[in-house]
């Protein structure tokens, strides 16, 4: 008899001793629909395809009986409402960027990424291995929600100028495009900082209306034609170390899940983290140099201006520290991890990725 | 009524209707057990544990249906022989590293890790996005096993040494504990070479029948007690830049699976690829700073010695390439691609990095 046959025969017999308990078999896999909010557009494949990578395998994993349907921002909910429906229940749960919400509360802003904080693989070890789930859902709870990592963009690059910024003097009263603690930190600079949608930013760009705006990288960057008008394309975004999007699931719906769907949740939220970072890695080298080609100008913010970001990242982390409790946990947290962290990844790390950028060009 | 109960009661009334097609409901989840064979110890927390968090996700994920029991290296088969054992089905599946059996096939050693090639995050991106699995897997089925990417141990250390090696000079006639295709590029620079399991390090160096040996990072570095004895620990490991750990299958038992469970299979190898990376980089920070509290020297290889070990990679890789299709198929691969990926790494991943090391101590 063959492995299959004898599976099948086994199974089979099984299924006909127990068919008296039926309820509580099928109960074990049940049929479940939810819907998942994204906070991005369809258009954002590396971003939103992340929560489609996390659907599928929801639904492959459990023969089609757990279905997240997954919603493009704006089309059942839009992106800045995505907590508020999580928590409330309108949507079972939602795949976004908890910063999105540091207007609600400024720990949302710490927990994709702290400025100056920890690069994608450290937010991994952090939130994995170093305390940083935990305290992420300590937070996250207050608002019935439990968060999984669902993706990282990478380091991001420092926003799009119309016009070259050498000091920190040259963005004093520059109208920029940047939100949450990054915005806040401009400010301190001298800088305005807009609310500008994602979809609004080019006309702005275009009108002046605005100076300046950040949005993620090369890949996605390109999409919205920013190099068009506004060549200066700054690096590194220092407020987005290494962004985590999040899953964000109702802890009520969460609990009326069979405990083999929540592992199935977790093992796909966790694949779609790796695998979302795996995409914008693949497809940002090539994007950068079409930008370049089509009249991009690369510039690094200058050491004297990263200093002084630093040094006013510092201080806001003060300010709100001493308000916010929640807050402070979570960045006291993330800064003793990173300074540990850089300890270790100046030496094999860095010194490995050093050859490879600029030894073996000699 | 309650969702709960909602769910519950529909599930009994789906189950009662189809009672009779009880074992084709059975048949989706079927009760499988397998073994897993390690290429490590259970001492290797991080490396062997991965295996276990695989494990734990798939049983899980099933309620128990799909058993995956991880079993240590010589156990049931030893490091070297695990392909063997999977190729020929007298175990379902291993986690190991494939450069241990380069022996079998040079291409074995590039999957893992090809010299001077790419770190971690690239070797995610290569292998999810940029064709690598596709490549691998063409390779892995003339072996009849499904590769799928199981972790990650990031940039390891350059290995420990009794003396201080400034120059390639310095390397001639060393006996070097190096194994695969970093053990060819070594004895092009003059070292011998040598074969030597784990647990046998140790004593050699401290007899000094070898002279250095390379093992992966701090954290398990450090539990083999090297350092006791071989105080020069250099960086970085050049022939591991960022080294991908592996789950082979057996092809045929994959096959036999259900559809579910192979996506089980396929998000929990995922989760598992990002887990143990970021373990790794959770426990590396304390373990480097207890071994230099000990008396630890690290050292960096010179430029002249890494750039004589570059020109002999690529040397050895064009002589492989020339009697290996597969090996040439996937080094052209992997070479063409880490061009890329520095080309953006450079940027915003690189100058990020560099400040947070360097910038911020001012």
């Amino acid at each position: 008899m063959k492995r299959r046959e004898f599976l099948t025969a086994a199974a089979g017999a099984t299924a006909a001793a127990t068919a008296v308990a039926a309820p509580a078999i099928a109960q074990t896999a049940p049929e479940v629909k939810w819907r998942l909010t994204s906070g991005f557009p369809k258009s954002l494949d590396t971003i939103f395809g992340a929560a489609e990578v996390f659907s599928k395998y929801v639904s492959d994993a459990t023969d089609g009986k757990f279905q997240i349907q997954v919603f493009a921002a704006g089309e059942i909910v839009g992106t800045f409402q995505a907590v508020d429906a999580v928590e409330s229940g309108t949507v079972e749960m939602a795949h976004t960027a908890s910063y999105y919400y540091v207007g609600k509360n400024p720990t949302f802003g710490a927990i994709t990424a702290l400025p100056f904080g920890l690069n994608p693989r450290q937010q991994n070890a952090w939130l994995y291995y170093g305390g940083g789930n935990e305290l992420v859902n300590e937070f996250t709870a207050k608002h019935k929600i439990r968060a999984f990592p669902g993706g990282n963009t990478g380091t991001q690059m420092g926003g799009w100028f119309r016009k070259e910024i050498k000091t920190v003097e040259d963005l004093k009263g520059l109208k920029m495009r940047i939100a949450g603690l990054a915005g806040q930190i401009m400010a301190k600079l001298g800088a305005v900082p807009q609310q500008v949608a994602g979809g609004d930013i080019y006309p702005s760009l275009e009108r002046g209306t605005i100076d300046a705006a950040e949005w993620v990288g090369p890949y996605d960057d390109e999409k919205l034609g920013f190099y068009k008008v506004a060549p200066y394309y700054y690096y590194p975004g220092w407020w987005e170390g290494g962004a985590t999007l999040h899953f964000f699931v109702n802890m009520d719906k969460w609990a009326e899940l069979p405990k083999s769907y929540q592992a199935v949740l977790e093992a796909a939220a966790a694949a779609a983290n790796v695998m979302m970072q795996a995409k914008y890695d693949a497809v940002n080298p090539a994007a950068i140099q079409r930008l370049v080609a089509n009249g991009t100008q690369l510039r690094p913010y200058s050491s004297e201006m990263m200093q002084a970001a630093y040094t006013a990242a510092q201080e806001l982390y003060g300010e709100i520290s001493a308000q916010n409790a929640d807050f402070k946990k979570i960045a006291d947290s993330l800064t003793a991890f990173r300074d540990q962290e850089y300890l270790w990844f100046q030496v094999a790390e860095y010194t490995y990725d050093s050859f490879m950028i600029r030894g073996r060009k000699k």
